[in-house]
């Protein structure tokens, strides 16, 4: 089924201790798109400036990404982030945020992107994010993501877009302050009584863990020797996620759920070992089942004993 | 088989956001043959003053352990710990350290612990700890902890120690600092290089991973909705762990070190549900091949679909 995400599009300037990029292409909805792209058909939404180039779109039309809805803007400039990160990779110390088109984005959806099954709100404003719910009538499936900025700046708009989607993708920490609760299990509880059915805590190289009515699942990250680039993770992991369900016409917990979480994690783990989008851009669907049923074995567990 | 663990027994006093004990039963060799008290026979290492009495006799006995080798210093003062814990529960700020008896601590092990066929070096100065696993010659399985104090002052001491055992437990930070290697997986590999077949790296509230030469596996932490105390989860997960262990008689990768793996996991999160050694004292092997099997199905991963 057709899936739809609605987010930035950028370019990055990134530099890490294995590396830098002074100008690649980025963003959510385009690491989102990427990911989610190995299973199913994604539209992407979101405008970039002329500076946006035919090398940009072939990344996306070279996954099979339907990039009629991206907002051409003339004389406008794409959205342009640069940041580094220490040895400890899990902080992105922001240097420079120029929002160019991205300040006067104001979402108008195609009569297709509407009709999409399935819907992604990647990290942006949330009233945007709910005018675009709002649009998406018929989706069968909505998720989020959100970032510290919105929890701290408009906490109450950003509860109120959760309460119109299915699924929320934040990180531990944002789900502690987005309800003032220490304890992460009771922090997830309070998310889904804001109306979601699902929560996933976003762990970095811990993995992810998934809350629902019904329980609770945990899966550690892929091991990995190389970071080169954590940028992206995130959305990548919620693409590999949405992607997986949007492909499956029904699902339950117990199977469909987790081999989401294990898609997104996958996808997530290949992401992040080049910059940018380089290393998913030519991953096969084969590497990502060889990975998936590793990280399946590497965490499989025998019964106690008889 | 028989379990020797040498280390501290304290007296600990303890403030979280969720309660305050003014003088509890405490330590690092305490709770660790508590933990694996379930699995195997232990006896325990480690010196007391004439302040430790029979109810603190009675908690270690109550559980099986043999308190022959704890050494009851005349005059003596138990080694007592004071500290708190802010909401994210995950760094003990100590306020006090007295070592009382346990500065002039010489292990001299009896007769009986020398022949133990396992043997745990709980947190303790690296020399001590060498000096211990020369007198326990016979032992098949040795394997130790440590901690950030030892790896900044007693590195070259640390590093020999550690050529001596078998297995390794630290948590994530402290395999990263001791080997000044930000990459676990990497970090973990040069732990191993120093002598040490399995390297478990304790990652708090995320779990555990375990490395191995054939390989990996990690295990989320059990979901708790209330830790009232973290004191001794580590050495609670090393006596789980190790005890298991010890009870089987040959063990290989895939079963035994991960059932390892997940019975330290469920006693160390049931150590942190009440303070102290309060919830493990009255904990029933039941209820932790019931938390076991919760663990394992909260972890089930189904194959991807054909």
């Amino acid at each position: 089924m057709s899936l739809v995400v609605v987010g930035s599009i950028a370019f990055d300037a990134v530099k890490t201790p294995f590396g830098e990029r002074e100008r690649m292409l980025g963003g959510a909805a385009v690491h989102f798109s990427l990911a989610a792209s190995f299973f199913t058909d994604v539209r992407v939404v979101g405008p970039v400036g002329d500076d946006f180039g035919d090398e940009e779109y072939a990344v996306l039309e070279g996954r099979g990404v339907n990039t009629d809805d991206i907002e051409r803007v003339d004389g406008g400039e794409t959205f342009f982030w640069r940041a580094h990160y220490e040895y400890d990779m899990a902080t992105a110390h922001t240097e420079d945020t120029r929002l160019g088109v991205f300040g006067e984005f104001a979402p108008k959806l195609s009569e297709e992107s509407k009709a999409a099954d399935n819907l992604f709100l990647a990290n942006i404003q949330p009233d945007l994010q709910r005018e675009v719910r709002k649009q998406c009538t018929g989706a069968r499936l909505a998720g989020l993501d959100s970032m510290n900025l919105w929890i701290e700046t408009a906490r109450d708009s950003l509860v109120e877009t959760i309460s119109g989607v299915d699924f929320v993708f934040l990180n531990d920490a944002e789900i502690r302050m987005l309800t003032d609760q220490p304890n992460l299990v009771r922090a997830a509880r309070e998310v889904m009584a804001m109306g979601p059915s699902v929560v996933v805590a976003k762990q970095g190289e811990y993995g992810a863990a998934l809350f629902t009515e019904a329980g609770y699942f945990a899966l550690p990250a892929f091991p990995l020797e190389t970071v080169a680039d954590p940028t992206g993770a995130g959305d990548s992991f919620a693409g590999g996620f949405l992607g997986y369900l949007a492909s499956e016409e029904g699902w339950q917990e117990e199977t469909s759920l987790r081999r989401a979480m294990t898609y997104g994690s996958v996808i997530a783990s290949f992401n992040v070992e080049e910059f940018g989008t380089e290393r998913v851009a030519r991953l096969t669907r084969e590497q990502i089942d060889q990975r998936f049923e590793d990280l399946r074995r590497m965490t499989a567990l025998a019964a106690a004993p008889a």
